[in-house]
């Protein structure tokens, strides 16, 4: 039965075609969330949808929900998919793939004529983005599971200055309902969700192979406006000790950082940590002493724990710094995620519908936060698969190889013929 | 004959007060060299030049020499002055307070009815605030003395990104006669040249000394547009083994060039290390590695070998942090200065008029250039006269009290008469 079962690359290759052609900014891709592109993104996936005779549905934060009926309606189902924005300037696959790859392998099964057991659902997210746009994690994946506070419709989006309920309401979706609490999907209603994504890391090219089976997404502490305070002071004047020089502060911090991250890292502690923005300010410049710098700083692990330890070796050093260099450092307020476990049988699940097809595999953690956490967070389980990529992602210069992409989606679609039955 | 010899100190509020006046930006001070903050200045000096009676010229730069007539017209002056020109945003007195005090101690001795024994000139001095306006070091002052380089004429205004022959033709100057070499002073002409500045620094103010003599003003090693590139990659995805980040190798070789600065201060070598700019670009973000970072280095000293010794650090920092985080330092061109050494005897006769007036003084080295150095660099004896001055300068909120201004202007107006004798 399921020797003819493919995914349509065909279609694939179409959706990413459109995708690219009409969400193309002359740079890189942009699909704003809650905003022209995310909306172009989703009219494309919804006419592929309706030309496959998928049921279609939108719930209150505007994720879609294409569904292959299985042969009991009324069974718990596979819900499949990723999200549909982009970063501003980013790639064509972050995200997207995830859709596709779910309509390829609805596809495939409409084409066999393969029924699946239960109902087969490709859900198109909304807003993952956070760091481009709304500062909240998955607000649409979260909105769909009930799982927003009131508070985080408030946020604003960076580029508009609106917040994401006044978004929400221009797209014609219902900002009312997700402060309620309103699900589109529960654990009663879900038995899995699977998300394929690119992997934007270089570890899969690094290791020459295609498909990755995720353990765990990491969760993360976040200081996303922090700043060192100094004083202006002319460059040439100022003698050491009568110095108050944000820029070297900041530089130092980074730096005993750092290599408090290299010593975890020697002890096989798996954790990241970047200073992504790092910067004296505009009001810098030739013969002055810095007086104010700013910095974003991201730590994530799948362990709470060792991001908890390079915070505390911060906050040993801030005050020792504060003292020693005459500056004040203002953290400003702190975010962050839990950890998300991927569901282990789904794991094996997943691993052993690549055994079946000869798809080579590894297991390994995400470096990125995906829908999936989401998920994992309400008690749904959940699962990765990641697609090899060159060029990491968010740029415009992502890349991703169509043989591995078919071989990723090969494995989602033999794991939900597998699951649905 | 001297008892009654003082500072015209009403000439000097008066000329303050119009220069805040008619060149305040809103925030600071802006008189852009060779622009219409300079040119509104001058006016304001030539007009009280004018009222005094003193012969103005003004050469191929554009520099103003106010003349109070010697008994003997032909022996070699004493040249006293600054410059007018500011950074953008800065204070009133950076400068100015020279040209100020000049022409304070002048009216003083015609109100005294006081004839020099030689010719007393005011300088206004051109474009001095390099790091604002033109990459080139004193402009100004080198091309009075006929030792501007032809291709210093081509540097190009940052903000404007016309050159200085431009800017000058603009103004009403000769830029042909600066490519030619021509000087509008020269050693046989010019007995000594005495600078008085602020002290743009915090040193007199902790100490409690009103008057600094300047011993030298140091050379400079710079790099003004260095850059590190490394790779744009996801900050969650990309372990530390793959990195390539720009941002914490600057922040690495930053805080390690200042440990070394700190070990050569401890030791007593005095120098000055700035990174006035340290910056992940306008390319960085949230969720982002840092692909590329710029840096402005400025080291000091008025020892030459105190700079190499840094510089030399530097260099041996580059290649290892290249190596060992996978990024690329491109240091681009290095400029620089030599130091200057102000007159022995200068210095002595500054002492001795301060001592003589009661006024407490120390002697201390410049950290900033002044063009004090280009009249050094030319054989022609020089010496400076600092005032001590609050927060610092190059910045709105400088700021000097009128009684140290007085005292200041009071052992230049000593020195004068003395000198000029």
């Amino acid at each position: 039965m399921r020797a003819n079962l493919m995914p349509d690359l065909d279609l694939a290759a179409r959706l990413f075609a459109a995708l690219r052609a009409r969400t193309h900014d002359g740079v890189g891709i942009t699909r704003e969330a809650y905003g022209p592109g995310e909306r172009i993104a989703h009219e494309i996936v919804l006419g592929e949808a309706a030309t496959l005779g998928l049921e279609i549905a939108t719930d209150h934060m505007g994720n879609r929900f294409l569904t292959l009926p299985g042969a009991d309606r009324a069974a718990p189902k596979l819900v499949v998919g990723s999200h549909l924005d982009s970063v501003a300037r980013g790639g064509n696959y972050d995200g997207a793939a995830g859709v596709v790859a779910g309509l390829a392998a609805v596809a495939g099964m409409v084409r066999a004529g393969f029924t699946p057991g239960r109902d087969v659902t490709v859900m198109a997210i909304r807003a993952e983005e956070a760091g481009s746009w709304f500062p909240v994690s998955y607000p649409g994946s979260r909105g769909a599971l009930g799982r927003l506070a009131p508070g985080e419709l408030e946020v604003r989006r960076r580029d508009s200055g609106r917040t994401l309920a006044e978004h929400m309401a221009e797209e014609g979706f219902d900002p009312e309902a997700a402060r309620a609490g309103r699900a589109s999907l529960t654990r009663e209603r879900v038995a899995a969700f699977v998300e394929l994504h690119i992997e934007q890391g270089p570890v899969l090219e690094a290791e020459g192979i295609p498909v990755g089976i995720v353990t765990g997404i990491p969760g993360s502490r976040r200081l996303r406006a922090a700043r060192v305070l100094g004083r202006y002071d002319h460059s040439g004047a100022t003698p050491r000790r009568y110095r108050h020089d944000a820029a070297i502060a900041l530089a130092e911090l980074a730096h005993r950082l750092d290599e408090e991250w290299a010593r975890l890292d020697a002890q096989g502690r798996e954790l990241v940590c970047t200073f992504c923005v790092l910067a004296t300010t505009a009001e810098a410049g030739f013969t002055k002493i810095a007086g104010e710098a700013r910095f974003e700083l991201d730590v994530r692990s799948i362990e709470r724990a060792h991001c908890d330890a390079l915070f505390a070796a911060l906050h040993r050093m801030v005050p020792e710094i504060e003292a020693r260099r005459g500056v004040r450092f203002a953290l400003g307020p702190e975010t962050g995620s839990q950890p998300g476990l991927m569901d282990a049988s789904l794991r094996e699940g997943l691993a052993r519908a690549a055994r079946d097809l000869g798809i080579a595999h590894r297991l390994m953690p995400s470096g990125g936060g995906h829908d999936a956490a989401a998920f994992a967070a309400a008690g749904i389980p959940a699962g990765m698969i990641f697609v090899r990529n060159q060029n990491g992602s968010h740029n415009p210069d992502e890349d991703m190889r169509m043989e591995d992409f078919a071989q990723a989606a090969a494995v989602l679609q033999r794991w939900m013929a597998e699951a649905s039955a």
